[in-house]
């Protein structure tokens, strides 16, 4: 049975727009008192709304009508996060703002490897229960599919247990989770050495992974202080093999991760906070979508990602929250996005393809992050008349409704 | 009757700190199930709640208990704000940040005069609605004084309605706000000069201002394309002379301002994004209140003002919002000061400070900010054990329960 949702003051489909390289606002489709015809979680057609109510009237057709001006874009895609672990880090937070050094931080007990312990020491319960108001906080904020990371488990067996949480504890949201495998996140206390740990990945956690379908992609981090090119190379090369999907951390302190993903094919490649003129050349020349994270620079103070010179040398630029405890503890995407919106120079509609499809296409999804006929009907709705206020508000400005595969989320 | 507030799982007086210079956070005195005792909308005594309660109960003593864990803290104050405006400019956001000039936005009807325009054909009732709805979204979010600036109408008469908008409205709400007269925001375009424009002002604004005890404070935007240095400098001094406290918009994208505000001992000096070593001296060495305000930083998207040197020279630090509608739209002063503690590393104590006792100097009370006997019982509680969270969370802990002259705001 078709529902027709709307008028909608303005309705973005954001259709017919590149996924590489810059956009202006000019390019933007905007159509005025719009409607959208959705079936079966999907969208069946959008336009006028009066036109498609005049088309499709009948028997059969629902009416789903909004009463106060709304405007209506698809459902924002947040393609970096790292959801799933227990404790705070805001003895860290103060500590570092304070001026202590990494160093005195760990050494203090600080660092992700209080978040592991914590982690581990977290039941099933707790730990399903943190990741699922993280995602209702997300939902609400219009964000209807969350990329959701392990990699504070750090051993076969707390890794797996991340996973099947995410995995279970997804199935059950309204939102849609998209596992990934961040057993490479740092080298565990336990390790023999980063060969044994990658080597151990490889044999006993991607099979299960594999087994189980716990995840589809895996990620590393490629960075002084976590994982090496060298090694990482042939880490990445064989899951490849084995049919997983890769994404990398590149470029967030030292370079050598861009250059990697785009050398292997990876989906994604986020951070890149340092990456320069090659980096952004050799991205801009790829299929691999940048992310730029720029929750990691207000939580750490530091540089943005250069978005504005990867979308003019041509990239793909998607915009995640990279939520987690220790560097991006803010969790809020469309504040964080607006905010680099401001530093970075972007267009509105640059900003609003990095939190839609171009975020799809991150994460190698085609069935969503535009409104046209047979994608995921995933909406989100600000209670506006003018599409610019979105992020002019930076991020004050809540979504009044928000729709997951058609269906309004109270 | 007193009222004895708590048990509060932590309670930070901030008493006995410094107005200037840097803080750490040992120097916190954080007061474990703490309790605070109010009076007639003062604070009578502030320490352990079940030693208070033994030293105070008896007929007569109301307790409010908390029965979830709560950090509570002085009220917030935020000392510069444009809040009496209509109108909304993320047209001129969107063009900004879509690489048009300031030029260009100016040609094609943006900029400030938009807002002027706005502004002037806005009745009275839609004004002070405007006004109420923000200073209600501040005190949710714990800020229990707001200054509030004029300077959105620029001709003798709509300067005046502003003025009495601000009193009128800001007299019938829970929070308190202080009046700012910025008659002289940028020259009218009405105006034959920059002479004739400040002289209109300390003729016939001023006069009125005093006469009917609209505002005590006067401020001036010292820029280029505003108001030069030298035209300034009698300006002040003879608003000096007539009684008036005086503030300055200085060095945001010049300097000069400073200086100046320093030389005709301002109680503070606003913006500094583009303060140098001598600036930062001049103001270490003065009476003058530094103030931050990271938002117009997020807004516009450029460098912050330096407030770590400004802190390690000596200088006393506020840090607000800047809320308006061009320059400074989020308004989320707890966010803004969050992100500008990881840039500048500075200490919880910091910014927790730049938010109290040192936005009170900035505006000249010396009644709140701090929870010591006799002062106002402005008071905000956050839902937390560790007064760590309240900045680690970058705005997105929202308080739990705000009190103002010692009554809970509903």
């Amino acid at each position: 049975m078709p529902t027709l949702i709307g008028p909608f003051a303005q309705l973005l489909p954001l259709t017919r727009i590149a996924v590489r390289g810059p956009l202006q606002d000019h390019q933007l489709d905007v159509i005025k008192d719009g409607g959208i015809l959705v079936a079966e979680g999907k969208v069946v057609a959008v336009g006028r709304f009066h036109e498609l109510y005049g088309a499709y009237a009948g028997a059969g057709l629902e009416v789903e009508e909004l009463r106060e001006p709304t405007v209506g874009l698809p459902g924002f895609i947040d393609c970096h996060t790292h959801l799933c672990y227990a404790g705070s880090r805001a003895r860290d937070y103060a500590a570092r703002n304070g001026g202590q050094t990494y160093q005195e931080i760990a050494a203090a007990g600080g660092g992700i490897k209080e978040t592991v312990r914590h982690t581990r020491a977290a039941s099933y319960t707790e730990l399903s229960q943190n990741l699922h108001e993280r995602l209702n906080r997300h939902l609400r904020n219009g964000i209807t599919t969350v990329e959701v990371k392990s990699g504070y488990g750090l051993s076969v067996e707390e890794e797996l247990r991340l996973l099947r949480i995410i995995r279970q504890t997804g199935a059950a949201h309204a939102a849609d989770v998209v596992a990934t495998c961040l057993a490479a996140h740092v080298i565990p206390p336990e390790a023999a050495s980063e060969a044994a740990w990658l080597a151990t990945i490889l044999n006993e956690i991607a099979p299960v992974v594999k087994a189980e379908k716990l995840a589809r992609r895996f990620d590393i981090f490629v960075e002084e202080g976590a994982f090496t090119v060298a090694a990482s190379r042939p880490f990445l090369e064989k899951l490849k093999h084995q049919g997983f999907q890769l994404t990398v951390h590149g470029d967030q302190f030292t370079t050598g991760g861009s250059q990697l993903a785009v050398d292997v094919g990876a989906l994604s490649v986020d951070h890149l906070e340092a990456s320069g003129s090659g980096e952004i050349e050799a991205l801009a020349l790829s299929d691999t979508v940048a992310v730029a994270l720029p929750g990691a620079t207000l939580g750490l103070g530091c540089g943005f990602a250069p978005a504005r010179r990867l979308l003019d040398r041509g990239a793909a630029l998607a915009i995640a929250s990279d939520w987690n405890p220790g560097s991006a503890p803010m969790g809020d995407l469309l504040t964080q996005a607006a905010i680099l919106g401001t530093f970075e120079k972007l267009s509105t509609l640059e900003v609003l393809a990095g939190l839609t499809f171009r975020a799809a296409a991150a994460l190698g999804l085609h069935d969503r992050g535009r409104l046209t006929s047979g994608q995921q009907a995933d909406l989100v709705g600000f209670p506006t008349e003018d599409y610019r206020e979105i992020l002019y508000q930076q991020g004050q400005l809540k979504p009044s409704q928000v729709w997951k595969n058609g269906s309004p989320i109270t």
